[in-house]
């Protein structure tokens, strides 16, 4: 019985595990520093306060519960130890067979110090609940403050970034600001705030068709939304996020959806990355220069796959397809059968704008927008959460939040920085 | 027009703003360190993971949307001026034709520094979230220590204090081992640390029937809960609880459920303080020593009701009743009407014990138990939750956990310690 350790349970990791599932040439081992999965395609939702945290996240014991060949491994991982096919976590150590890294890609921040210490990042579940316990707080401020420049600071929000995580925050803030403001902070009247989205490239929602792409521009604006195309954030000081082309924005939010990277593991040859710190995999996802190391999902670069000659996209599908297809060719591998080359399927990629706006590609060429996007995306990603429960729950609170345009989730809660 | 400040959001505060509302006599402004009002009677099914925080909780600007004479202040009370009728707050100033404080009580340490900094209080939303982290992260740290001494420690738990949370949170607990715990941490099989209950009375819930007592007694014994009666905590010190009567118990957690008191506000003369620092009020629940200020619910002592000549128990009925009685009296005495002698109605007392079991006495001399007490506590606390929704949520929250016997809220989500 061969063990296999995941680093790290995205999409990728989990969809590897759970192929492997019940099977017994395999002992599973999936290591992550959370004790949930999560699910970021909807974390601007928890961020906005629209779902809770628990509607797009699940233990993974439960979700391993009655598997027996998988097991949940809370830690972080510190060091590899390829010669000795071991690896040190901060609490603690484990041997494997086989090492998969799984690890996705954190925000990248591209040196700017400022902006890291300042921005909010939007990545993770503790970014969102981050983002909403300020963004509520702030609220209040702009009540108190008599201060009317001050007022407009707290009410401004720069998302830098114009990808799906950007586009559907600045879509759901404008939302909030026309509804939910309006109504909950009856003293805030008339005194409205800027939404700004900037972003370096000549379009928002860069991968997608043109079509997509103009008509997300033009839902945005019609909704309030200032678009700055063409232009980076260059810094972020006393509360002035200044642009590369010498203008500044006065805002004491900045949400920083521009970039990512993969991280650097000790013990990895220094060969084996590339660009974005991405491990350099062959077409069975094998990490360049390891013997029984592989990497999976946003963490990997593959170049074999002939349709992606400079490497996938960091989108969830590539994961998904690329953790089902690892588990696949581990089995053929056990049983003496050969491993196959994988090769990415696009299904397609959508963003959703405010309430019930969305757009959505299909391969080849097909568009939607508009209330049909909407439902098609509604149905995508509520069909990929995990877990039954979670589905119904998030149907559930989508529900009410539709038909009353509301949530009660509006609750400033941090467990840790009282006593 | 009068403007009334309510200093707290809890039962009393709420219930006092609540039905002034609409009232053109009286502009209200409710102050509260948190934005959202909670239910402190279910703090510990978010304890233990049963419930999700937002199932006990709700904003107060939601809450108050629509009624215009109601307005939210978040800020922490730092001063009052009586001579001024102003209070000065963490973040601004007030000023006030009446002002009641709706502080509630909070945890009692009893002057022991060591549990005060290591312990686990269970008073708040906040304790609450601390308690469920610390319990899943422990779990985690069991499965991991090769110690056998140290896996113990880190499953036992001890509860101080016999009243309706201890009885609650230890039943739960006890629940816990024997079903979720076996289930999702197989590694912990036959590896059980021990749930101890500790009160310095004669029996536990001691307000309660002699019925009640016994109940609940052996209902919590053979749920494998070890009862220490008329003993108290005395130290805790390396992770070991020191009881008074000499005896020790190693655990990695005391969750302090003993006593609460309430607190001493800058401003207010050091007379109008009675025991337990309660505020000292008529028969009006106007502050002694004061000309406009009032207190009600926990934070008061009011010795003029005839059937409580020692003060009313801090229980939520007091504070409910007191809040909506406190309403008809500045009503009164804004129509030049006689203000009225506050009476506390007792509608009885119940404590659940795990999954269905209850007790409950109705007075004068009722008592219920097993699953029909448990229907009348469920009955009555769902329909306590302030708002629809709530209700619904923690109805079909219920539900889901009693079939199912589990919940999917075990995921460690700690907002503020990451970054």
């Amino acid at each position: 019985m061969k063990h296999i350790v995941i680093i790290g349970g995205g999409f990728a990791g989990i969809n590897l595990a759970r192929a492997l599932a019940g099977n017994n040439n395999f002992e599973v081992t999936l290591v992550d520093k959370n004790n949930y999965n999560f699910f970021p395609p909807l974390i601007y939702q928890v961020a906005t306060a629209f779902l809770e945290p628990s509607s797009i996240s699940y233990p993974f014991r439960k979700l391993f519960r009655k598997k027996k060949n998988l097991r949940f491994r809370l830690g972080e991982l510190k060091q590899v130890v390829p010669a000795e096919n071991r690896i040190i976590l901060s609490n603690g150590d484990l041997q494997y067979d086989y090492l998969v890294f799984a690890t996705g890609a954190e925000t990248n921040y591209f040196g700017m110090l400022n902006v890291k210490q300042h921005a909010i990042p939007m990545k993770t579940l503790h970014d969102a609940i981050a983002m909403r316990n300020r963004m509520l707080q702030q609220m209040e401020q702009a009540i108190i403050t008599q201060d009317e420049a001050e007022r407009k600071k707290l009410l401004t929000f720069v998302i830098a970034g114009g990808g799906p995580t950007g586009v559907e925050i600045s879509g759901m803030l404008a939302e909030m600001g026309r509804t939910i403001v309006l109504k909950d902070y009856p003293e805030l009247h008339g005194k409205r705030g800027e939404i700004y989205l900037v972003d370096g490239s000549e379009a928002l929602l860069s991968p997608m068709s043109k079509q997509s792409q103009k008509d997300t521009h033009n839902a945005l604006r019609r909704m309030g939304v200032r678009i700055r195309l063409n232009v980076h954030v260059k810094d972020y000081v006393n509360d002035t996020v200044i642009l590369d082309d010498g203008d500044t924005i006065e805002a004491k939010t900045l949400i920083w959806a521009a970039g990512v990277t993969a991280r650097i593991f000790e013990g990895i040859p220094a060969t084996s990355y590339g660009r974005g710190k991405r491990m350099i995999v062959d077409g069975f996802n094998k990490v360049q220069g390891t013997e029984n190391i592989y990497a999976i999902g946003d963490t990997c670069l593959q170049t074999a796959d002939e349709k992606f000659p400079n490497g996938h996209p960091q989108v969830a599908q590539v994961a998904i397809q690329q953790g089902k297809h690892m588990a696949k060719n581990f089995k053929a591998m056990e049983t003496g059968k050969t491993p196959t080359l994988f090769h990415y399927h696009d299904k397609g990629s959508m963003a959703i704008i405010g309430r019930n706006k969305a757009v959505a590609d299909l391969p080849p060429t097909l568009h939607f927008r508009g209330v049909i996007a909407f439902f098609l995306w509604l149905f995508v990603h509520v069909m990929s959460l995990i877990n039954y429960r979670n589905r119904l729950k998030t149907l559930y609170n989508w529900t009410v939040a539709y038909f009353s345009k509301d949530q009660s989730l509006r609750m400033i809660i941090r467990p840790d920085n009282e006593k």
